[in-house]
């Protein structure tokens, strides 16, 4: 189809610059000497200018146009019907936007970055607070330049979850918060039942890694088209379908850090290597959204790689790399103890069954700030409020309270609730992958995850882009996404961890 | 000066979209997984391509003219009047070739690069021969659209080294050819008065790797403005003069291979190191000409690295690393050996002594083919008589002889002699290094190299494109290029190690 063919050429540049500019980003994060970072941040500006300016041009606009007109009548679920879908999204999202607000929140958040790191450091929120206020009125005009039928918030939702609506959010977020509260507590009361001291002990770096690399490959991550590298801040990059790169870092005194982030990078990383070869050089390739893209790696993450099949298979393994320090542990002490759950104050660091309650504070307070209905003054009062209500610990300082997160510096208002999305798509991708292919775990048991990364690769990777998250999902599992799947998971798995 | 400010910031997307581009064909030789080369060939391109256009915009036509206008009359030493130079000089190469004639020498060259392997592989020249005849009669199309008053050689020449003639090059290999034919015969006679035997034992690779850190780190090479890889043709790279990174490789059995190469690049590397930073974001950053860019590695490699002076500080560490292969050979066995001559048929193994030799064979076919003199069927012959009169010995296959380069399979005709006369350059900056300040020897014998690299500072390297090679060379020693203190050079030394 011609008008198609035009559009893709035409966007080749887009995609090749955006992709030029990811191996720009991903040699800053891994190889790149200290000083080459003034140079590289002009080398970004300018390929990031080009890209953008190279998509808003009139020329996309026609050629989208006359695209839109050619796919009038075919059935939806076409390639050429998705692509065209997928492109009016990005070009509306890049051309609703002035130039100008572009640059201030651009401007902004780059003096922003500097302002909260050193805020964060003296734990002085009153010096951040100007400037996060000065973030949100910058939100709220992009939220208003990008246009929004009922909350302001849904416009800056939909640019990592596309089609989600903040009344969506809101009902699945009281749904889980309902029944999530009080589990929490009584898994607090126990928390005394569940041993984990073995893992803060010494392990060698080198036998970490090595370990991290096997499992992964077992995974079905392909080296020929990826490789691990270090990184201060584990992340998956991706410059091709076939090139798609993971990062990890190692913590001699914690055994699950590196492991874990590697698993989890290792599912996005799939994710990306399983789209559909023919979309390869088009802007379907790709995960859909932010949400979906979680539920990749944590299902990976958490569903596999602390569940039991994951660990009968592996455990022998470990046990025999680092004899010392887990020669006398079973496998279901160890089970027990890579789940453990704490009450900790940090999102990051935060397990399964706590992790949401986390978002779900952000993701209130994001609507409120952005609405008016909370001072920019009284925000860490509130933020210790919430943490009280939904984890009964109040945070010292705001530096493990309002100041521990980098994103609203960099203007990513709207980007939080896609975790727990993801997390919630998670538990219903698995319980529907199971239904469907029941020996899963057994297989797994046998460290054969060929059947699990088949099912995900057919009903899920293969599509890139092609369907919005909404709609992927209830093509997957027959119905939208909801809190009950993971509330029962939970349940029953820190029901029996913790002897509830 | 405004119009210089706006030609420089015009510039600027320019520079960045090559620096980026250099990035990605970093990645490409030492870590970029096989999966993504096809991406990356797709994302070259599109850099390439729009560095290209936006610098032979008329944009820059007009900005260029304006900053000609403003520097008239201004001193010519001056950073405006320089770069006035350098752009005008790159404009005019960009800009007189047609689009037309670029593509098809990227089309042809493409092509030519698998049909050059393949025919290597088979030792088959014939195969080879029509591609090569195509690729000559575009480098004659070239050295027409780029215009000479002389040769049509002087045009392609002008790429790599601007401003040197062809009867320039000539002359210098007349001069040499007299002296050093006669005098490689000579040391061909007493080649078994060195052994080498101790040079091809087995060496570890991580020692080999941690002594050859060590060494360009006291050079002076600043790893915080570079990094040092592994890649399978070693080479030096760089994204700004504060990231200027380095490649080498390891033969486990061979031990010159990785230091020296280390050293050569890392002499590469010092060049570019050291531009001003006042010319980071202009095109006056980096070396002049590729002859004066060899003749920095080259005195690094050779002058130095395969000095006495070098080794007095260095030997007795090499020998604690590797005790059971060189405890029992001494400084002067190692000096000799590590400046063995071989009647080496392929010119990237060649000695300091035999290896310009090599240069000049090429040098003359490339006049011969690209003239008319010489038939595309009897080059291989050509090539072999010239192997015989000059060095003495005749390649027994086309793979050993004229199949042995990559360059004129990519289009590179007229870049060989820069190693030849970057060879002789090294020894005149060398000699008025030391006729300055003639404590280097000693220094370098203390491991001091400061000396040394300050003055190459000094005189060269800051001024990175400002002068042309020719002027450049001729503020430094007083006189213009010459082959008399090469020949003293290697007459002194060589007359010594083989005792003639």
């Amino acid at each position: 189809m011609e008008a198609i063919d035009k559009l893709n050429a035409h966007l080749a540049d887009v995609i090749n610059l955006s992709r030029a500019a990811a191996v720009l980003s991903w040699d800053q994060q891994t190889y790149m000497p200290p000083g080459g970072a003034e140079a590289r941040a002009e080398q970004l500006a300018t390929l990031s200018k080009l890209a953008h300016e190279h998509f808003v041009s009139e020329e996309t606009g026609r050629l989208l146009e006359a695209a839109e007109a050619a796919v009038q009548g075919m059935n939806g679920d076409s390639f050429e019907a998705a692509l065209v879908r997928v492109v009016r999204h990005d070009y509306d999202l890049e051309t609703k936007l002035p130039t100008s607000l572009v640059e201030a929140i651009a401007r902004e958040t780059t003096r922003a970055h500097e302002v909260w790191v050193k805020a964060r450091e003296k734990d002085d929120y009153a010096a951040f607070a100007p400037t996060l206020e000065r973030i949100f009125d910058l939100m709220r005009q992009k939220a208003e330049a990008l246009g929004y039928q009922d909350r302001p918030y849904d416009a800056l939702l939909d640019q990592f979850e596309p089609g989600m609506k903040t009344a969506d959010v809101a009902r699945l977020f009281d749904e889980l918060r309902a029944e999530l509260v009080p589990f929490v507590q009584q898994v607090f009361e126990r928390l005394d039942a569940v041993d984990h001291a073995m893992l803060h002990l010494e392990y060698d770096v080198e036998k970490q890694a090595q370990f991290g690399l096997d499992v992964v490959k077992q995974l079905g991550y392909d080296f020929e088209r990826g490789r691990q590298d270090k990184a201060v801040h584990p992340f998956t990059t991706n410059f091709s379908i076939n090139d798609v790169r993971i990062t990890t870092r190692y913590m001699p005194n914690y055994l699950p850090s590196a492991l874990f982030s590697s698993v989890h990078e290792a599912g996005h990383a799939l994710y990306e290597q399983g789209s559909d070869q023919s979309l390869e050089k088009t802007m379907l390739a790709g995960g859909t959204s932010l949400g979906v893209h979680e539920s990749q790696s944590r299902l990976w993450e958490n569903l596999v790689g602390r569940g039991r099949p994951f660990w009968q298979y592996f455990y022998p393994k470990l046990q025999q790399l680092f004899p010392e320090q887990l020669g006398g542990v079973d496998l279901e002490a160890f089970y027990r103890a890579i789940n453990f759950v704490s009450r900790s104050l940090i999102r990051v660091e935060a397990d399964e069954v706590t992790y949401n309650l986390h978002i779900m504070l952000r993701f209130e307070m994001e609507n409120d700030l952005l609405e008016g209905k909370l001072a920019f003054k009284d925000a860490p009062d509130a933020w210790n409020a919430k943490m009280e209500q939904y984890l009964g610990i109040t945070p010292p300082t705001d530096r493990e309270g309002i100041l521990q997160d980098v994103h609203w510096s960099a203007g990513l208002v709207g980007y939080f609730p896609t975790y727990a999305l993801g997390t919630l798509l998670s538990v219903q991708y698995w319980d529907k992958a199971l239904a469907d292919v029941p020996e899963i775990p057994s297989e797994i048991a046998r460290g054969n995850f060929a059947p699990l990364l088949g099912w995900l690769r057919e009903n899920i990777h293969r599509h890139g882009r092609k369907y919005w998250p909404a709609e992927l999902t209830l093509r997957v599992t027959g119905e939208p996404i909801q809190t009950r799947s993971f509330m029962r998971y939970l349940r029953e798995k820190y029901s029996e961890i913790y002897g509830l």
